[in-house]
């Protein structure tokens, strides 16, 4: 059974677009990690570093990919979509899919790692705290 | 044989830093078009709109990945690699690899559709005109 | 009788971060263009470029400021105020202040020239079209 | 007798466009800490947090300000002058001039003040250290 998808809308801003008149293909990342964060929100998470057990935890991105259907333009109000597409014993997979007035126009997914901080500065990958996994999994569609 | 692929460098900005300490993720699209156009550029092309027999012909995005190895700091100069992986008949596709003092740190591709702008605005893919195709392949590697 | 200031509120997101742990002090001009959009939808107007009369007629900024009084970070929610500080001939000026939880965290202001585009692609001022003008205008507080 | 500018030069990139087809203001600002950091980099400083003392201590941005004479394009050549305006005792102010082939396209400045962080994550003013101020003073022109 499928998870129902988080949701959550953005209003192309001006500065999002470029000189050949439609929205710059890299927002489209900044809007996934937009979409990720109030994900997270909405269970009680945060994406920034956070302090536990005396360490410093994070989920740097492994990876980053999107398909562009259509262009997007100034103004438009996309509708965004956040699916927890994998969550992995050390990392999480997002999908996310764009839509304007029901139309997929992008879609793409993101991997984040779970690490924490060295004390050199460095980062290291560990297993996703229970605590974090609990909230992460989506109790309706036993992702995971 | 190999093309030799186009080299540029890069000094990671403040403003492209968050405050996981590190450069954010989204950046390496930005480095990404960077490379392309200076790519371009060294081929006497432009990633701008261009009029082209009364039409305006441009490459707008259709895909965009990237990997990520580790953490690129504020400060650290990249070097930057673009090669033609693949120039088809309608889109092109360009490979780029990050490196910080001779390590890989990230890797990703972009593929751009030859598109022309029709009077509504909207975009309507077409071959690639012969002179620009004849300007993007690697005379040294016979790529496409 | 003042104006009363039209009112956004924007929770400050990650990418908006940089390796400090605070906000960028760059996104502060970004956030005022935001609120100046969301003004101007209010009273039915866009900060895109316009056909008018067979003219094309856009506001370009010809200054712009911003005071800081303490940092703001990530997943703060700031309420913006908007208003217009002077109706000029040719120009308009924007005063923007940003608050948190009450408190006067940044200000400044934007000013943009009414402008119309040349067949060369030049920008040439003009008067504030009367329709636009009126528009403009807050009728509560008789601003201009 | 003035101080010799300290000079960069910098290409417009695509990304920094907007659908007016000219660069979006927000980018001098970026340009002006590119400008800074080379300046900086030039005195064998860093704009980066540094440990002093034990004390972390940086230069948070207090005002911010630009001027725009004419508009800006994919792939000018800028040249971005940067000069100390003043050395206060807590505080740096930097004014910036925008070239483009010999004339004035934008003019603004940055004032920065010197903070320590705090143990609880705050910021306290605190008086520019020798060291540092011995290399911000600009030793032909006596700035300061």
């Amino acid at each position: 059974m499928a998870a129902t998808p988080f949701r959550v809308t953005r209003r192309v801003e001006f500065h999002e677009t470029d000189m050949a008149g439609i929205v710059h293909f890299s927002n489209f990342f900044l809007w996934m990690e937009y979409g990720e964060v109030e994900f997270l929100r909405s269970r009680g998470l945060t994406v920034a570093w956070r302090e536990q057990g005396g360490e410093r935890i994070g989920f740097p991105r492994v990876s980053a990919q999107c398909d562009y259907r259509r262009p997007v333009r100034f103004e438009d109000v996309l509708e965004i979509t956040v699916t927890v597409a994998r969550l992995g014993r050390r990392s999480i997979t997002y999908a996310h899919e764009f839509r304007l007035g029901g139309e997929l126009v992008a879609s793409g997914s993101v991997t984040a790692a779970c690490c924490r901080k060295l004390p050199d500065g460095g980062l290291e990958a560990i297993d996703i705290p229970d605590e974090l996994r609990a909230k992460l999994q989506d109790p309706a569609s036993g992702v995971a």
